[in-house]
């Protein structure tokens, strides 16, 4: 059991973040990731349709044998999880309960959380945040555009800086000192985010958090890999050009032999 | 086979302004429209992914008997009209053929073309538009963020005019006097892109054309329908909610009872 892989599923590119965090972390594991890039983004999409594609591609991870998956896409995690856990006899890790644990160090428990239309609208980071933190007041907005400004390049723009204000306007007058990143795209909008709402604010990117769980379950369970030097494999659902391309930007290096699959 | 109806596809919400268009021009007529919500956009994906959806997307219309199939979508006629065409015996109508025909009509011969990445890739207006006018000179550009902006309502905003203004920088230097607005998204920045091109400047929306080539065909085949009063159905492969709400804004009306379907 020890020694098979992770298995870390997102709809496209953004989860490689998560990647990059959890090679980072256990960089003896074999990681398996799938990108289900001939159907994102996820974050327009019902949650009837999301539950199934989540259910597809941890079934194409599981078949490869992982130890333990990771959801690596807020949008799933805010709407599959349950149905992942009930399908799945391994270990299942979402992106919500590890960012809404580093989001409850807000000072004046006044939370903003942005994100997808279907992770805003599950309103499941309220919940993750208000079970740890029943007095938090949490500031929720959709931020759709955040996605095709991160995948155009033009998350330093003006363009990018403009819309922040116009989506942020709200969260701004609510003073918040916390901003959680429900989203694996927003990370890379970071310095934008910082400056559009001053530098005191903390961003809560996920990633980070989500390895360290990934971490805990291991040393809890005995499911650490011993030895050293993992494996690395790239699946994607549609052809692996642009994964490739935009990917770099996400994992920060590199992207090569990704392979393309079907699923479901 | 007159009596049957006219199969109109896209893969969202897009393809409602050429259906607008159709009914306009032929109201007598059955129309059926599919949106293939739960895989949309096809504008970011690869040309072998878009074909199996239009494939598939056909396939769903010419089993319920329609006697001609509209591609009302920009990036499947750019890349999937040939295997639509080999596939299936009743008339295949795209809209960058019509898109061209009234591109031509350009007095300095310099033409714009704006579309998704898949479309302007594909090369096909360059190509339908030279087959007509050999010595034009075209510019091409992708233009991501007008899907996503048109979906948010953002339409006349100001960081809708400063993403034109970023996008057609090279359109604007190459003075052009014509706009082919290669995606049916596009229309909706018509205000937006008269502001920052100028009023002279002609925008090609072939919606118009489309309709007007699939009247020609149902003169040319005797394919027309003689009752007065036409059906509408639409399907959409995701839940309903989201393609009603975004839908009004293309249709130009509300759209009711639209049907949830699996495809593929």
């Amino acid at each position: 059991m020890r020694h098979r892989g992770i298995g870390i599923f997102d709809s496209g590119v953004g989860g490689l973040t998560v990647f990059k965090e959890i090679a980072a972390v256990l960089p003896g594991e074999n990681l398996i990731y799938l990108g289900d890039t001939a159907r994102v983004p996820y974050g327009t999409k019902s949650d009837v349709t999301v539950q199934r594609y989540a259910l597809e591609a941890a079934e194409f991870l599981v078949d490869r044998g992982v130890k333990l998956l990771v959801v690596a896409c807020n949008t799933a995690s805010a709407v599959a999880l349950p149905a992942l856990r009930q399908r799945f006899q391994i270990p299942v890790v979402g992106v919500i309960e590890p960012g809404a644990r580093k989001a409850v160090l807000s000072r004046n428990r006044r939370i903003g959380v942005v994100g997808t239309e279907a992770t805003i609208n599950s309103g499941r980071y309220p919940d993750a945040i208000k079970a740890l933190l029943p007095d938090a007041q949490i500031f929720s907005t959709a931020c759709p555009l955040f996605v095709p400004l991160a995948e155009e390049g033009w998350a330093d723009h003006e363009i990018a800086r403009l819309t922040a204000c116009e989506y942020l306007k709200d969260i701004i007058a609510a003073r918040v000192d916390t901003l959680v990143l429900g989203c694996t795209h927003y990370p890379l909008l970071r310095k934008t985010l910082k400056k559009v709402l001053g530098g005191e604010v903390m961003l809560v990117d996920s990633a980070e958090e989500t390895a360290k769980s990934v971490q805990q379950i291991f040393v809890q369970q005995g499911l650490a890999h011993p030895a050293h030097g993992g494996q690395r494999e790239f699946f994607v659902t549609d052809v692996p050009t642009r994964f490739e391309r935009v990917g770099r930007a996400f994992l920060g290096s590199d992207l090569a032999h990704v392979q393309q699959v079907q699923i479901g």
